[in-house]
Protein backbone atom coordinates (compact mmCIF):
# COMPACT_ATOMS: atom_id res chain seq x y z
CA UNK A 1 0.00 0.00 0.00
CA UNK A 2 1.04 3.48 -0.55
CA UNK A 3 3.90 2.76 -2.97
CA UNK A 4 4.91 5.43 -5.52
CA UNK A 5 5.73 3.76 -8.25
CA UNK A 6 4.89 -0.18 -9.41
CA UNK A 7 5.91 -2.15 -12.35
CA UNK A 8 4.03 -3.16 -15.45
CA UNK A 9 5.36 -5.12 -18.29
CA UNK A 10 6.91 -2.49 -21.34
CA UNK A 11 7.46 -3.26 -24.76
CA UNK A 12 10.86 -1.16 -25.31
CA UNK A 13 10.96 -0.01 -29.11
CA UNK A 14 14.79 1.20 -30.09
CA UNK A 15 14.24 2.11 -34.26
CA UNK A 16 14.15 -1.90 -35.57
CA UNK A 17 14.81 -3.45 -31.99
CA UNK A 18 12.50 -4.43 -29.70
CA UNK A 19 12.63 -5.90 -26.06
CA UNK A 20 10.42 -7.04 -23.22
CA UNK A 21 10.45 -5.65 -19.97
CA UNK A 22 9.20 -4.42 -16.80
CA UNK A 23 9.45 -0.60 -16.64
CA UNK A 24 8.45 1.28 -13.46
CA UNK A 25 5.95 4.04 -13.58
CA UNK A 26 4.27 6.54 -11.12
CA UNK A 27 1.41 5.07 -9.42
CA UNK A 28 -2.01 7.36 -9.79
CA UNK A 29 -4.99 6.32 -7.61
CA UNK A 30 -8.20 8.14 -6.29
CA UNK A 31 -7.66 10.00 -2.97
CA UNK A 32 -11.06 10.80 -1.48
CA UNK A 33 -10.88 14.02 0.79
CA UNK A 34 -13.26 14.07 3.40
CA UNK A 35 -14.36 16.14 5.78
CA UNK A 36 -16.13 15.51 9.28
CA UNK A 37 -17.08 12.41 7.21
CA UNK A 38 -18.33 14.15 4.39
CA UNK A 39 -17.11 14.24 0.95
CA UNK A 40 -15.16 16.92 -0.57
CA UNK A 41 -12.97 16.38 -2.99
CA UNK A 42 -12.02 13.07 -5.04
CA UNK A 43 -8.21 13.86 -7.10
CA UNK A 44 -5.96 11.47 -8.86
CA UNK A 45 -2.80 11.64 -6.63
CA UNK A 46 0.26 9.42 -6.67
CA UNK A 47 -0.02 7.68 -2.61
CA UNK A 48 2.35 9.14 0.18
CA UNK A 49 1.86 12.02 2.09
CA UNK A 50 -2.20 11.17 2.37
CA UNK A 51 -2.60 13.43 5.06
CA UNK A 52 -0.35 16.16 3.94
CA UNK A 53 -1.94 16.25 0.71
CA UNK A 54 -5.81 16.22 2.35
CA UNK A 55 -4.63 19.14 5.20
CA UNK A 56 -2.98 21.02 2.59
CA UNK A 57 -5.70 20.80 0.11
CA UNK A 58 -8.14 22.60 3.05
CA UNK A 59 -5.18 25.34 2.87
CA UNK A 60 -5.34 26.00 -0.14
CA UNK A 61 -9.07 26.25 -0.32
CA UNK A 62 -9.01 28.81 2.82
CA UNK A 63 -10.40 26.52 5.76
CA UNK A 64 -6.97 25.91 7.33
CA UNK A 65 -4.65 27.99 8.81
CA UNK A 66 -3.11 26.61 11.65
CA UNK A 67 -3.07 22.95 13.23
CA UNK A 68 -4.94 23.62 15.99
CA UNK A 69 -7.83 23.79 13.31
CA UNK A 70 -7.51 20.04 13.30
CA UNK A 71 -8.47 17.76 15.08
CA UNK A 72 -7.24 14.69 13.99
CA UNK A 73 -7.02 13.06 10.43
CA UNK A 74 -7.22 9.20 9.75
CA UNK A 75 -7.93 6.74 6.77
CA UNK A 76 -11.17 5.38 6.66
CA UNK A 77 -12.15 2.42 8.36
CA UNK A 78 -14.66 -0.09 7.98
CA UNK A 79 -13.48 -3.20 9.27
CA UNK A 80 -12.86 -4.52 5.58
CA UNK A 81 -9.90 -6.96 5.20
CA UNK A 82 -8.34 -4.85 2.68
CA UNK A 83 -8.96 -1.14 2.72
CA UNK A 84 -7.74 0.95 0.00
CA UNK A 85 -6.18 3.78 1.77
CA UNK A 86 -7.64 5.66 -0.35
CA UNK A 87 -10.35 7.96 1.76
CA UNK A 88 -8.89 10.23 4.28
CA UNK A 89 -10.92 12.37 6.76
CA UNK A 90 -9.98 15.19 8.19
CA UNK A 91 -11.81 15.87 11.75
CA UNK A 92 -11.90 19.50 12.27
CA UNK A 93 -11.70 21.22 15.79
CA UNK A 94 -14.73 22.14 17.72
CA UNK A 95 -15.94 25.19 16.15
CA UNK A 96 -13.65 25.54 13.07
CA UNK A 97 -15.94 26.35 10.25
CA UNK A 98 -15.60 23.76 7.54
CA UNK A 99 -15.05 24.26 3.73
CA UNK A 100 -19.25 24.61 2.81
CA UNK A 101 -18.53 28.27 4.62
CA UNK A 102 -15.81 29.09 3.00
CA UNK A 103 -15.60 27.37 -0.10
CA UNK A 104 -15.72 29.92 -3.47
CA UNK A 105 -18.20 29.15 -5.45
CA UNK A 106 -18.72 31.08 -8.22
CA UNK A 107 -21.47 33.65 -8.84
CA UNK A 108 -22.67 33.16 -12.51
CA UNK A 109 -26.23 33.88 -12.64
CA UNK A 110 -25.09 36.50 -15.73
CA UNK A 111 -22.20 35.92 -18.00
CA UNK A 112 -19.35 37.99 -15.49
CA UNK A 113 -17.33 34.79 -15.14
CA UNK A 114 -13.66 36.14 -15.74
CA UNK A 115 -9.92 36.17 -14.92
CA UNK A 116 -10.70 39.64 -12.82
CA UNK A 117 -13.06 37.63 -10.70
CA UNK A 118 -10.90 34.77 -9.60
CA UNK A 119 -8.59 37.16 -8.85
CA UNK A 120 -11.03 39.08 -6.27
CA UNK A 121 -12.16 35.35 -4.96
CA UNK A 122 -8.49 34.40 -4.42
CA UNK A 123 -7.96 37.88 -2.31
CA UNK A 124 -10.80 37.16 -0.25
CA UNK A 125 -9.80 33.86 0.82
CA UNK A 126 -6.38 35.34 1.48
CA UNK A 127 -5.11 35.14 5.20
CA UNK A 128 -1.70 36.95 4.77
CA UNK A 129 -0.45 39.73 3.53
CA UNK A 130 2.78 38.64 1.34
CA UNK A 131 3.50 42.59 0.97
CA UNK A 132 5.06 42.67 4.70
CA UNK A 133 7.60 40.08 3.52
CA UNK A 134 11.03 41.28 3.06
CA UNK A 135 12.66 38.33 1.74
CA UNK A 136 15.17 39.41 -0.72
CA UNK A 137 17.00 36.51 -2.59
CA UNK A 138 20.06 36.40 -4.80
CA UNK A 139 19.03 35.45 -8.47
CA UNK A 140 21.27 33.16 -8.36
CA UNK A 141 20.38 31.49 -5.41
CA UNK A 142 16.79 31.65 -7.35
CA UNK A 143 19.05 29.84 -10.16
CA UNK A 144 20.14 27.05 -8.05
CA UNK A 145 16.76 25.76 -6.98
CA UNK A 146 16.05 23.60 -9.90
CA UNK A 147 19.05 21.23 -9.72
CA UNK A 148 18.52 21.11 -6.52
CA UNK A 149 15.30 19.95 -6.80
CA UNK A 150 16.33 17.55 -9.01
CA UNK A 151 18.92 15.85 -6.72
CA UNK A 152 16.09 15.80 -4.07
CA UNK A 153 14.00 13.78 -6.53
CA UNK A 154 16.85 11.93 -6.71
CA UNK A 155 16.73 10.88 -3.25
CA UNK A 156 12.78 9.78 -4.19
CA UNK A 157 11.79 7.47 -6.65
CA UNK A 158 12.96 7.92 -10.53
CA UNK A 159 10.31 7.39 -13.16
CA UNK A 160 10.14 9.98 -15.41
CA UNK A 161 6.50 10.54 -14.60
CA UNK A 162 6.45 12.44 -11.26
CA UNK A 163 5.98 16.49 -10.87
CA UNK A 164 7.86 17.84 -7.71
CA UNK A 165 7.49 20.96 -4.87
CA UNK A 166 10.32 21.64 -3.25
CA UNK A 167 10.12 24.60 -0.36
CA UNK A 168 13.41 26.32 0.04
CA UNK A 169 15.31 28.60 2.75
CA UNK A 170 16.97 31.77 1.24
CA UNK A 171 20.32 29.85 2.19
CA UNK A 172 18.65 27.50 -0.73
CA UNK A 173 18.34 24.24 2.04
CA UNK A 174 15.65 22.29 1.18
CA UNK A 175 12.74 22.33 3.40
CA UNK A 176 10.29 19.80 2.30
CA UNK A 177 9.98 18.34 -1.02
CA UNK A 178 7.19 16.15 -2.50
CA UNK A 179 6.73 14.50 -5.88
CA UNK A 180 3.13 13.33 -7.06
CA UNK A 181 1.45 12.65 -11.17
CA UNK A 182 -0.72 16.40 -10.64
CA UNK A 183 1.65 19.31 -9.97
CA UNK A 184 -1.50 20.69 -7.85
CA UNK A 185 -1.16 17.67 -5.38
CA UNK A 186 2.76 18.01 -4.88
CA UNK A 187 2.39 21.46 -4.00
CA UNK A 188 -0.72 20.55 -2.23
CA UNK A 189 1.62 17.48 -0.22
CA UNK A 190 4.50 20.40 0.79
CA UNK A 191 1.72 22.82 2.21
CA UNK A 192 -0.13 20.14 4.16
CA UNK A 193 3.67 19.41 5.64
CA UNK A 194 4.16 22.90 6.76
CA UNK A 195 0.64 23.32 8.32
CA UNK A 196 0.82 20.26 10.58
CA UNK A 197 4.92 21.48 11.73
CA UNK A 198 3.08 24.63 11.93
CA UNK A 199 4.80 26.81 9.42
CA UNK A 200 2.50 28.73 8.30
CA UNK A 201 2.72 31.17 6.73
CA UNK A 202 5.76 30.00 5.44
CA UNK A 203 7.40 33.98 5.36
CA UNK A 204 10.84 34.14 4.16
CA UNK A 205 10.50 31.08 1.95
CA UNK A 206 10.65 29.81 -1.57
CA UNK A 207 8.67 27.30 -3.41
CA UNK A 208 10.51 25.79 -6.55
CA UNK A 209 7.92 24.27 -9.36
CA UNK A 210 9.15 21.20 -11.53
CA UNK A 211 6.72 22.45 -14.41
CA UNK A 212 4.54 25.65 -15.12
CA UNK A 213 3.20 27.75 -13.26
CA UNK A 214 -0.87 28.43 -13.42
CA UNK A 215 -3.53 30.10 -11.39
CA UNK A 216 -3.62 27.54 -9.20
CA UNK A 217 -0.83 26.94 -8.33
CA UNK A 218 -0.31 30.86 -7.55
CA UNK A 219 -3.10 30.64 -5.45
CA UNK A 220 -2.07 27.90 -3.42
CA UNK A 221 1.48 29.35 -2.73
CA UNK A 222 -0.57 32.73 -1.53
CA UNK A 223 -2.58 30.80 1.02
CA UNK A 224 0.53 29.37 2.64
CA UNK A 225 1.84 32.81 2.95
CA UNK A 226 5.00 31.76 0.61
CA UNK A 227 6.56 35.19 -0.93
CA UNK A 228 8.08 33.18 -3.62
CA UNK A 229 7.30 30.78 -6.17
CA UNK A 230 9.67 29.45 -8.98
CA UNK A 231 9.11 27.76 -11.84
CA UNK A 232 11.42 25.80 -14.09
CA UNK A 233 8.87 26.80 -17.32
CA UNK A 234 6.08 29.38 -18.20
CA UNK A 235 3.58 30.98 -16.28
CA UNK A 236 0.31 31.62 -17.48
CA UNK A 237 -1.42 35.30 -17.77
CA UNK A 238 -3.54 34.79 -14.90
CA UNK A 239 -0.83 32.91 -12.61
CA UNK A 240 0.97 36.70 -13.36
CA UNK A 241 -2.13 38.80 -12.69
CA UNK A 242 -2.72 37.15 -9.29
CA UNK A 243 1.11 36.91 -8.44
CA UNK A 244 1.05 40.62 -8.58
CA UNK A 245 -2.07 41.21 -7.03
CA UNK A 246 -0.72 39.30 -4.07
CA UNK A 247 2.51 40.58 -4.22
CA UNK A 248 4.36 37.38 -4.45
CA UNK A 249 7.77 37.10 -6.53
CA UNK A 250 7.08 34.73 -9.32
CA UNK A 251 9.84 34.00 -11.90
CA UNK A 252 9.13 31.03 -14.51
CA UNK A 253 12.19 29.65 -17.19
CA UNK A 254 14.54 29.40 -14.75
CA UNK A 255 17.04 27.89 -16.12
CA UNK A 256 20.82 27.52 -15.94
CA UNK A 257 21.75 31.39 -15.31
CA UNK A 258 18.42 32.92 -17.02
CA UNK A 259 15.38 33.52 -15.29
CA UNK A 260 12.27 35.68 -16.43
CA UNK A 261 10.74 37.67 -13.36
CA UNK A 262 7.18 38.27 -14.05
CA UNK A 263 5.91 39.85 -10.76
CA UNK A 264 7.72 41.12 -6.92
CA UNK A 265 11.30 41.75 -8.90
CA UNK A 266 12.18 43.91 -5.96
CA UNK A 267 12.75 40.64 -3.75
CA UNK A 268 15.94 39.60 -6.30
CA UNK A 269 19.03 40.96 -6.12
CA UNK A 270 20.79 40.76 -9.40
CA UNK A 271 24.32 41.72 -10.54
CA UNK A 272 27.47 41.51 -9.09
CA UNK A 273 26.65 43.41 -5.89
CA UNK A 274 23.99 41.13 -5.25
CA UNK B 1 -11.65 38.42 -27.04
CA UNK B 2 -10.62 35.07 -27.21
CA UNK B 3 -6.89 35.66 -27.45
CA UNK B 4 -4.77 32.84 -26.79
CA UNK B 5 -1.40 34.38 -25.60
CA UNK B 6 -0.83 38.13 -24.30
CA UNK B 7 1.86 40.30 -22.93
CA UNK B 8 3.08 41.21 -19.27
CA UNK B 9 5.84 43.08 -18.33
CA UNK B 10 9.10 40.86 -17.77
CA UNK B 11 12.25 41.39 -15.92
CA UNK B 12 14.54 39.59 -18.03
CA UNK B 13 17.75 37.93 -15.71
CA UNK B 14 20.94 36.19 -17.41
CA UNK B 15 23.88 36.38 -15.31
CA UNK B 16 24.69 39.84 -14.03
CA UNK B 17 22.19 41.56 -16.51
CA UNK B 18 18.65 42.46 -16.37
CA UNK B 19 16.53 44.12 -18.75
CA UNK B 20 12.68 44.65 -18.51
CA UNK B 21 11.05 43.78 -21.60
CA UNK B 22 7.45 42.40 -22.50
CA UNK B 23 6.67 38.73 -23.05
CA UNK B 24 4.18 36.88 -24.56
CA UNK B 25 2.10 34.47 -22.07
CA UNK B 26 -0.02 31.76 -22.67
CA UNK B 27 -3.98 33.34 -21.59
CA UNK B 28 -5.56 31.42 -18.36
CA UNK B 29 -8.98 32.23 -18.43
CA UNK B 30 -11.85 30.46 -16.21
CA UNK B 31 -14.73 29.21 -18.81
CA UNK B 32 -17.73 28.08 -17.07
CA UNK B 33 -19.52 24.94 -19.32
CA UNK B 34 -23.49 24.78 -18.42
CA UNK B 35 -25.70 22.32 -20.16
CA UNK B 36 -29.44 23.24 -20.80
CA UNK B 37 -28.49 26.51 -18.49
CA UNK B 38 -27.21 24.66 -15.21
CA UNK B 39 -23.53 25.36 -14.71
CA UNK B 40 -21.95 21.41 -14.84
CA UNK B 41 -17.83 22.87 -14.46
CA UNK B 42 -15.60 25.22 -14.17
CA UNK B 43 -12.21 24.48 -15.88
CA UNK B 44 -8.94 27.38 -16.46
CA UNK B 45 -8.56 27.16 -20.18
CA UNK B 46 -6.78 29.28 -22.64
CA UNK B 47 -9.71 30.92 -24.80
CA UNK B 48 -10.25 29.59 -27.92
CA UNK B 49 -12.35 26.57 -29.08
CA UNK B 50 -14.98 27.11 -26.56
CA UNK B 51 -17.38 25.41 -28.31
CA UNK B 52 -15.72 22.39 -29.18
CA UNK B 53 -14.14 22.66 -25.46
CA UNK B 54 -17.65 22.57 -23.96
CA UNK B 55 -18.78 19.49 -26.13
CA UNK B 56 -15.67 17.60 -26.26
CA UNK B 57 -15.98 18.03 -22.44
CA UNK B 58 -19.73 16.21 -22.41
CA UNK B 59 -18.14 13.55 -24.75
CA UNK B 60 -15.49 12.43 -21.76
CA UNK B 61 -18.05 12.49 -19.37
CA UNK B 62 -20.34 9.93 -21.33
CA UNK B 63 -23.14 12.35 -22.49
CA UNK B 64 -22.42 12.88 -25.70
CA UNK B 65 -21.65 10.58 -29.14
CA UNK B 66 -23.01 12.35 -32.20
CA UNK B 67 -23.87 16.12 -33.19
CA UNK B 68 -27.52 15.35 -33.51
CA UNK B 69 -27.65 15.21 -29.72
CA UNK B 70 -26.63 18.93 -29.47
CA UNK B 71 -29.36 21.70 -30.11
CA UNK B 72 -26.95 24.64 -29.99
CA UNK B 73 -23.81 25.67 -28.15
CA UNK B 74 -24.18 29.54 -27.78
CA UNK B 75 -22.15 31.78 -25.36
CA UNK B 76 -23.73 33.01 -22.35
CA UNK B 77 -25.38 36.49 -23.17
CA UNK B 78 -27.37 38.97 -20.92
CA UNK B 79 -26.92 41.75 -22.81
CA UNK B 80 -24.25 43.11 -20.48
CA UNK B 81 -22.29 45.88 -22.53
CA UNK B 82 -18.82 43.93 -22.31
CA UNK B 83 -19.63 39.83 -22.09
CA UNK B 84 -16.94 37.94 -20.87
CA UNK B 85 -17.30 35.31 -23.52
CA UNK B 86 -16.68 32.92 -20.27
CA UNK B 87 -20.02 31.04 -20.32
CA UNK B 88 -20.73 28.32 -22.90
CA UNK B 89 -24.24 26.55 -22.61
CA UNK B 90 -24.70 23.44 -24.62
CA UNK B 91 -27.89 23.07 -25.52
CA UNK B 92 -29.11 19.45 -25.73
CA UNK B 93 -31.57 17.95 -28.28
CA UNK B 94 -34.91 16.52 -26.73
CA UNK B 95 -35.04 13.15 -25.72
CA UNK B 96 -30.83 13.87 -24.63
CA UNK B 97 -30.54 12.77 -21.20
CA UNK B 98 -27.91 15.29 -19.68
CA UNK B 99 -25.43 14.97 -17.19
CA UNK B 100 -26.91 14.31 -14.08
CA UNK B 101 -27.81 11.21 -15.71
CA UNK B 102 -24.34 9.79 -16.87
CA UNK B 103 -21.95 11.52 -14.35
CA UNK B 104 -20.06 8.73 -12.67
CA UNK B 105 -20.19 10.31 -9.10
CA UNK B 106 -17.63 7.40 -6.75
CA UNK B 107 -19.83 5.54 -4.61
CA UNK B 108 -17.64 6.24 -1.40
CA UNK B 109 -20.25 5.33 1.40
CA UNK B 110 -17.11 2.50 2.26
CA UNK B 111 -14.02 2.55 2.17
CA UNK B 112 -13.45 1.02 -1.36
CA UNK B 113 -12.79 3.48 -3.57
CA UNK B 114 -9.91 2.03 -5.54
CA UNK B 115 -7.78 2.30 -8.68
CA UNK B 116 -10.40 -1.14 -9.93
CA UNK B 117 -13.08 1.14 -9.36
CA UNK B 118 -12.14 3.96 -11.28
CA UNK B 119 -11.18 1.36 -14.09
CA UNK B 120 -14.68 -0.30 -14.00
CA UNK B 121 -16.74 3.07 -13.74
CA UNK B 122 -14.88 4.26 -16.99
CA UNK B 123 -15.94 0.62 -18.20
CA UNK B 124 -19.35 2.09 -17.75
CA UNK B 125 -19.15 5.10 -20.12
CA UNK B 126 -17.55 3.85 -22.58
CA UNK B 127 -19.50 3.29 -25.82
CA UNK B 128 -17.13 2.22 -28.22
CA UNK B 129 -15.34 -1.08 -28.23
CA UNK B 130 -11.78 -0.77 -29.39
CA UNK B 131 -10.85 -4.07 -29.88
CA UNK B 132 -12.68 -4.43 -33.18
CA UNK B 133 -9.93 -1.60 -34.40
CA UNK B 134 -8.20 -3.46 -37.03
CA UNK B 135 -5.57 -0.36 -37.29
CA UNK B 136 -1.78 -1.03 -37.40
CA UNK B 137 1.35 1.05 -38.01
CA UNK B 138 4.67 1.24 -38.29
CA UNK B 139 6.79 2.17 -35.14
CA UNK B 140 8.61 4.69 -37.19
CA UNK B 141 5.07 6.85 -37.94
CA UNK B 142 4.58 6.81 -34.37
CA UNK B 143 8.14 8.41 -33.88
CA UNK B 144 7.82 10.81 -35.78
CA UNK B 145 4.43 12.44 -34.64
CA UNK B 146 6.19 14.44 -31.67
CA UNK B 147 7.92 16.32 -34.31
CA UNK B 148 4.35 17.00 -36.38
CA UNK B 149 3.32 18.33 -33.76
CA UNK B 150 5.42 20.66 -32.96
CA UNK B 151 5.67 21.95 -36.74
CA UNK B 152 2.12 21.96 -35.91
CA UNK B 153 1.88 23.99 -32.90
CA UNK B 154 4.31 26.48 -34.85
CA UNK B 155 1.33 27.67 -36.72
CA UNK B 156 0.31 28.66 -33.69
CA UNK B 157 1.60 30.69 -31.32
CA UNK B 158 4.23 29.42 -29.27
CA UNK B 159 4.45 30.70 -25.45
CA UNK B 160 5.93 27.72 -24.21
CA UNK B 161 3.21 27.77 -22.14
CA UNK B 162 0.52 25.50 -24.03
CA UNK B 163 0.08 21.50 -23.99
CA UNK B 164 -0.81 20.17 -27.60
CA UNK B 165 -3.19 17.57 -28.81
CA UNK B 166 -3.02 15.94 -31.94
CA UNK B 167 -5.04 14.03 -34.12
CA UNK B 168 -3.46 12.27 -37.03
CA UNK B 169 -4.49 9.62 -39.63
CA UNK B 170 -2.21 6.58 -39.79
CA UNK B 171 -0.40 8.28 -42.91
CA UNK B 172 0.74 11.20 -40.38
CA UNK B 173 -1.35 13.38 -42.12
CA UNK B 174 -2.60 15.75 -38.89
CA UNK B 175 -6.27 16.62 -38.66
CA UNK B 176 -6.48 18.14 -35.60
CA UNK B 177 -4.64 19.93 -33.10
CA UNK B 178 -5.80 21.92 -30.26
CA UNK B 179 -3.29 23.91 -27.83
CA UNK B 180 -4.44 24.53 -24.03
CA UNK B 181 -2.55 25.79 -20.71
CA UNK B 182 -4.69 22.63 -19.61
CA UNK B 183 -3.66 19.10 -21.28
CA UNK B 184 -7.17 17.74 -20.50
CA UNK B 185 -8.48 20.85 -22.26
CA UNK B 186 -6.73 20.39 -25.16
CA UNK B 187 -7.53 16.55 -25.63
CA UNK B 188 -11.73 17.85 -24.91
CA UNK B 189 -11.09 20.33 -27.86
CA UNK B 190 -10.15 17.69 -30.31
CA UNK B 191 -12.59 15.51 -28.98
CA UNK B 192 -15.40 18.30 -29.39
CA UNK B 193 -14.23 19.22 -32.50
CA UNK B 194 -14.44 15.00 -33.74
CA UNK B 195 -18.07 15.30 -32.32
CA UNK B 196 -19.02 18.17 -34.01
CA UNK B 197 -17.53 17.24 -36.84
CA UNK B 198 -19.41 14.09 -36.80
CA UNK B 199 -16.02 11.55 -36.96
CA UNK B 200 -16.77 9.77 -33.19
CA UNK B 201 -15.50 7.14 -33.00
CA UNK B 202 -12.28 7.96 -34.14
CA UNK B 203 -11.66 4.41 -34.92
CA UNK B 204 -8.41 4.76 -37.08
CA UNK B 205 -6.78 7.43 -35.73
CA UNK B 206 -4.19 8.21 -33.46
CA UNK B 207 -3.96 11.03 -30.72
CA UNK B 208 -0.43 12.58 -29.96
CA UNK B 209 -0.09 14.76 -26.68
CA UNK B 210 2.99 17.02 -25.74
CA UNK B 211 3.36 15.74 -22.37
CA UNK B 212 2.41 12.86 -19.75
CA UNK B 213 -0.41 10.40 -20.44
CA UNK B 214 -2.83 10.39 -16.86
CA UNK B 215 -5.81 7.92 -16.24
CA UNK B 216 -7.91 10.71 -17.29
CA UNK B 217 -6.63 11.35 -20.94
CA UNK B 218 -6.70 7.59 -21.18
CA UNK B 219 -10.22 8.00 -20.04
CA UNK B 220 -11.12 10.84 -22.81
CA UNK B 221 -9.53 8.93 -25.58
CA UNK B 222 -11.14 5.66 -24.90
CA UNK B 223 -14.91 7.85 -24.69
CA UNK B 224 -14.11 9.39 -28.39
CA UNK B 225 -12.82 5.77 -29.63
CA UNK B 226 -9.52 5.98 -30.13
CA UNK B 227 -7.38 3.54 -30.59
CA UNK B 228 -3.72 4.45 -30.08
CA UNK B 229 -2.71 7.17 -27.32
CA UNK B 230 0.92 8.55 -27.53
CA UNK B 231 2.62 10.68 -25.35
CA UNK B 232 5.87 12.15 -25.35
CA UNK B 233 6.38 11.74 -21.59
CA UNK B 234 5.52 9.07 -18.97
CA UNK B 235 1.97 7.16 -18.35
CA UNK B 236 1.16 6.16 -14.96
CA UNK B 237 0.03 2.68 -13.71
CA UNK B 238 -3.30 3.77 -14.13
CA UNK B 239 -3.09 4.98 -17.24
CA UNK B 240 -1.48 1.93 -18.81
CA UNK B 241 -4.45 -0.15 -16.70
CA UNK B 242 -7.17 1.46 -18.28
CA UNK B 243 -5.50 1.60 -22.02
CA UNK B 244 -4.88 -2.45 -21.41
CA UNK B 245 -8.45 -2.78 -19.95
CA UNK B 246 -9.84 -0.57 -22.68
CA UNK B 247 -7.79 -2.32 -25.81
CA UNK B 248 -6.21 0.44 -26.53
CA UNK B 249 -2.67 1.26 -28.23
CA UNK B 250 -0.43 3.52 -25.81
CA UNK B 251 2.58 4.49 -26.03
CA UNK B 252 5.07 6.76 -23.94
CA UNK B 253 8.75 8.61 -23.92
CA UNK B 254 8.80 8.83 -27.92
CA UNK B 255 11.89 10.37 -28.16
CA UNK B 256 13.51 10.16 -31.28
CA UNK B 257 13.44 6.28 -32.61
CA UNK B 258 12.75 5.19 -29.62
CA UNK B 259 9.21 4.82 -27.45
CA UNK B 260 7.61 2.44 -24.56
CA UNK B 261 4.66 0.20 -25.63
CA UNK B 262 2.70 0.04 -22.30
CA UNK B 263 -0.55 -1.42 -24.39
CA UNK B 264 -1.81 -2.67 -27.29
CA UNK B 265 1.50 -3.51 -28.95
CA UNK B 266 -0.11 -5.69 -31.37
CA UNK B 267 -1.10 -2.67 -33.33
CA UNK B 268 2.62 -1.46 -33.89
CA UNK B 269 4.68 -2.74 -36.43
CA UNK B 270 8.43 -2.88 -35.36
CA UNK B 271 11.25 -3.71 -37.40
CA UNK B 272 12.42 -3.93 -41.23
CA UNK B 273 9.84 -5.88 -42.57
CA UNK B 274 7.26 -3.10 -40.97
Amino acid sequence: MGRRSDRRKVVRVHGAEATTRPDTLAVEEPLEVRVDGTQLAITMRTPGDDFELAVGFLVSEGVLTAPSQVRTVRYCEDGRPDPTYNVVDVVLSPGVAGPLHHRHTYVSSSCGICGKESLDAVRGQARWTLDEDTLEVDAALISSLPELLRQGQAVFERTGGLHAAGLFTPDGELVCLREDVGRHNAVDKVIGWALMNDRLPLRGHLLQLSGRASFELVQKAWLAGLPVLSAVSAPSTLAVDLATEAGMTLAGFVRGESMNVYAGSHRVRIGPGA
